[in-house]
């Protein structure tokens, strides 16, 4: 196998080998189709698990041992306990400990928390990290000095991975609010609780060995087993397995901001008078503070005309509870739970489901939700004149942010992004951005303080919003707006070697992130 | 391959080959470990399926010839709609009206209302049938009529079975009391309620294509997704999937037959006299007349001590779902609901919590629930004097029964058969069963209305026994009584001809039937 550059759909030079691995460079909106089977872990036997159920031992480091761990082994964890994760640091402390070098470490995300693991891809323990890197990690590989090559995917990218042997994980481990000794295990009950455990269902159903860690060990029925201890190999109970203050935060307010309140004021009414928001639509919006706005106006646009929502996906927050129990939504199909409201409403209301990358994201299933939610509303750092967009690298060519489920969601039937028109006087609507983690032809609608931008493609919205009162521009007027303001924007300062590869939801490669100079 | 017969473990005679497939002799308890990895399927892509969500299409015919029905396929259906079903009549139907011929029917289980297929097994349509038969078809497999041999498994058999590849379903047909037309599908609302459909798990996650067919079609989200359409293919809306007074029986009750209350009532003192009523305990008893006073005398004696059950396994009824609301079980960990209470206690209490045959049964999995439950009590048409026991044929030799999750749920701690010393002037402890469906080893305590028998195995129940005034003999003693009442039974008159084989959990050959003479 010899490396290359080749160009791919979205005119991007991405390598064809990758850590080793063979690589499809991303070929457009739904032209890759996969062939081949679905990874199929070794067949366990009950023979090699204790009759009474009872998997417990004695610590982490235990569990890692009884599971075989060893140099260059594949080792995932779950981001529910985001900036409060007190599991991941033990592992690598761990395989320090005991002098293993050169693991993989697959996180559904990583937080600055984490950045305790610069050590270890300092002096060998760990060579690379595949997954969504927030903050001091990201800055690390945007330096050039992990040793291989970072890949973002999705979450639905994530489960998609997994599910088709592309990353075969060695050992999962799985940090949990509550446990029973067998290892079904939720995020509902105890100091840690964090909503849910979608993030690691695919980890549990795929990794060969899988370790359940929780400061909450009940009696056996833990019941929801978000995760099913028929995938558990061995239980441990420590003292604390997250910092609850850091892992849900009472603090997701809506934005004070007027100019961030003015962009969810646009986005709502856009949706209000292109009939968006009618009886039995569905909606999601993320957690920042123009979601959450967005969010708010929707429902009082809801109250005033009688509209009833059929769901809402969340990320949830008190707000969106807030309007689950006033009836103005039937459902919230949650993905993660952001704060104490989120938590107590999926454990108490039938009308709150927990879903999963799985269900909601995976691009290689029968379908998946996103394609029925009518609409998301979500964020980016760049946008470019094709409706490309980026969400992972800063202007500067910082790698800071993970890919999340942002580019599962552009297949709902409109995607809107409300976006400052600059950010820190750098003009935010570009020429090309930094780093394509979207291809325009999902991405509708950008709605900014100085005007709404429709994608071309987008003939029926265009239509609907003609004679509207709406402040509809084109994507280059606005473009010309934020420049006569900024002045045109330089480019960042990138070498040619590439630190982390961007997936796309098949497993394409739609762009690569490259050393900053 | 040449076909031969071998002796297994329980000395039993069995063929190396059925069906054209190879096969492994049961090895003994515990004594065989798979090898190989588990079914994968093809990898699917959103691609193929509609990015609203919507696969409804208008008719199961319909549906059928877009899954590519065609000549030798595997068909599965389940048996949750009991001898309701109106599911897996129409498939055939369909299947001869499109002339296609021998096709495998792989349910779940089949009831008298399938014997509408025996005409389909004489023309070709079918070829044969793997999955427990209760009635008609099981005796139309006894004469030998049947082309291939049948083969019955365990609920646990049978998903270890189709996760380990052993047997993969080409289209599984799904019937379901509610669904939303991107294949998310629970029992619980609607006409055709059944409570849940965990026999259709491993269908929906390892068939090539899968088929939802509902009579209550509601709008996106199906809550709960007790089957996740994202394992769907295509939805099918018609008139009436079942006939509910024969899905839910509301005539379950307990005996009136002072025979079999005594010894419910003998097998209820015995757990309360050797301490396995304890608090906390857990317990599975089955849905037949003896089992249900067992439960009712339980909790009798729960009532009295003030002792609470850790859980009780379901097949859940309304004797079941009283004592959950009375609070003398924290959980039911039900796999079928048997009444309209099981049903709608399972649909509002979060604490009468569904189950699957992966969670409770599959022995290829990293553990399951049988082994935690202290107690079960069971049935069996014969028992010989190592306790070895029949439950899929009769003395006369008839295959009649099913193995349910019988042979599961062995592995339980105590395992106790109460059962009449003679049935129709036959005995029912003999020196050799018919048929070997479970390995005396894993069988404790027979309980019958002359005594109560111990496996010498169980050393502690025998010492705990002494001087409690219970009834215990040798299980040689019970089989003499017998035939001083009834005679020395003679032998069902059979031939060489294999009819049926009885898989093991593992998925070993401990027994086979043969063409009654």
């Amino acid at each position: 196998m010899e490396n290359k550059l080749v160009k791919n759909a979205v005119g991007r030079l991405v390598p064809t080998i990758i850590n080793g691995q063979e690589q499809v460079p991303y070929m457009g909106v739904n032209k890759y189709k996969p062939s081949g089977k679905i990874h199929a872990r070794n067949i366990p036997s009950n023979v090699d698990y204790p009759n009474d159920g009872n998997k417990k031992v004695s610590s982490l480091k235990e569990a890692l041992i009884n599971c075989g761990l060893r140099n260059g082994m594949i080792i995932s964890t779950h981001h529910h306990f985001r900036n409060g994760d007190l599991i991941a640091n033990q592992i690598f402390d761990i395989a320090k400990e005991l002098g293993i070098k050169n693991l993989i470490w697959f996180p559904s995300a990583s937080f600055p928390c984490h950045d305790h693991l610069i050590q270890y891809l300092e002096d060998g323990t760990i060579h690379h990290i595949e997954g969504s890197m927030n903050g001091p990690l990201g800055k690390y590989t945007s330096e050039g000095k992990m040793k291989g090559t970072a890949v973002l995917r999705s979450h639905g990218g994530r489960y998609q991975a997994i599910q088709d042997g592309e990353i075969v994980i060695d050992i999962a481990v799985i940090g949990a609010a509550c446990s029973d000794p067998f290892g079904n295990a939720n995020g509902l009950e105890g100091d840690s609780a964090s909503g849910l455990l979608g993030f690691a269902l695919a980890d549990s159903q795929y990794a060969d060995k899988v370790i359940v860690v929780t400061d909450n060990m009940v009696e056996f029925p833990c019941i929801p087993w978000q995760i099913q201890g028929n995938y558990v190999d061995f239980t441990v109970e420590i003292e604390k397995v997250g910092i609850p203050e850091r892992i849900v935060s009472g603090t997701t307010e809506i934005t004070k901001s007027p100019d961030r309140l003015y962009l969810a004021e646009l986005t709502a009414k856009f949706c209000e008078l292109t009939g968006i928001i009618h009886d039995g639509f569905s909606f999601q919006a993320g957690a920042g503070g123009t979601s959450l706005a967005v969010s708010e106006y929707f429902a009082q646009i809801m109250r005033e005309k009688g509209i009833i929502a059929r769901f809402a996906r969340g990320g949830s927050n008190k707000y969106l509870v807030k309007i689950l129990e006033e009836g103005l939504i039937d459902y919230i199909l949650d993905g993660q739970t952001f704060d104490l409201d989120g938590v107590r409403s999926m454990a108490k209301n039938p009308k709150h489901v927990a879903t999963s990358p799985f269900t909601s994201y995976n691009f290689h299933s029968k379908g998946n939700f996103a394609g029925i939610v009518d609409v998301v509303i979500l964020g980016a750092t760049e946008v470019d004149v094709n409706f490309n967009a980026n969400v992972v690298t800063h202007s500067d060519g910082y790698l800071l942010h993970g890919i999340g489920g942002w580019q599962n969601c552009l297949y709902s039937k409109t995607v809107i992004l409300p976006i400052p028109l600059f950010r820190d006087r750098m003009p935010v609507i570009l020429d090309e951005v930094t780093t394509i983690c979207g291809p325009g032809e999902l991405i509708d609608v950008i709605v900014t303080e100085r005007g709404i931008a429709i994608n071309p493609l987008r003939t029926d919205l265009i239509e609907k919003t003609k004679n509207s009162g709406l402040p509809i521009k084109t994507i280059q007027e606005l473009k010309e707006e934020a420049e006569q303001i900024c002045g045109k924007p330089e480019k960042p300062k990138l070498s040619n070697e590439i630190v982390a590869a961007i997936k796309w939801v098949d497993g394409t490669i739609i762009d690569v992130v490259r050393k900053i100079k």
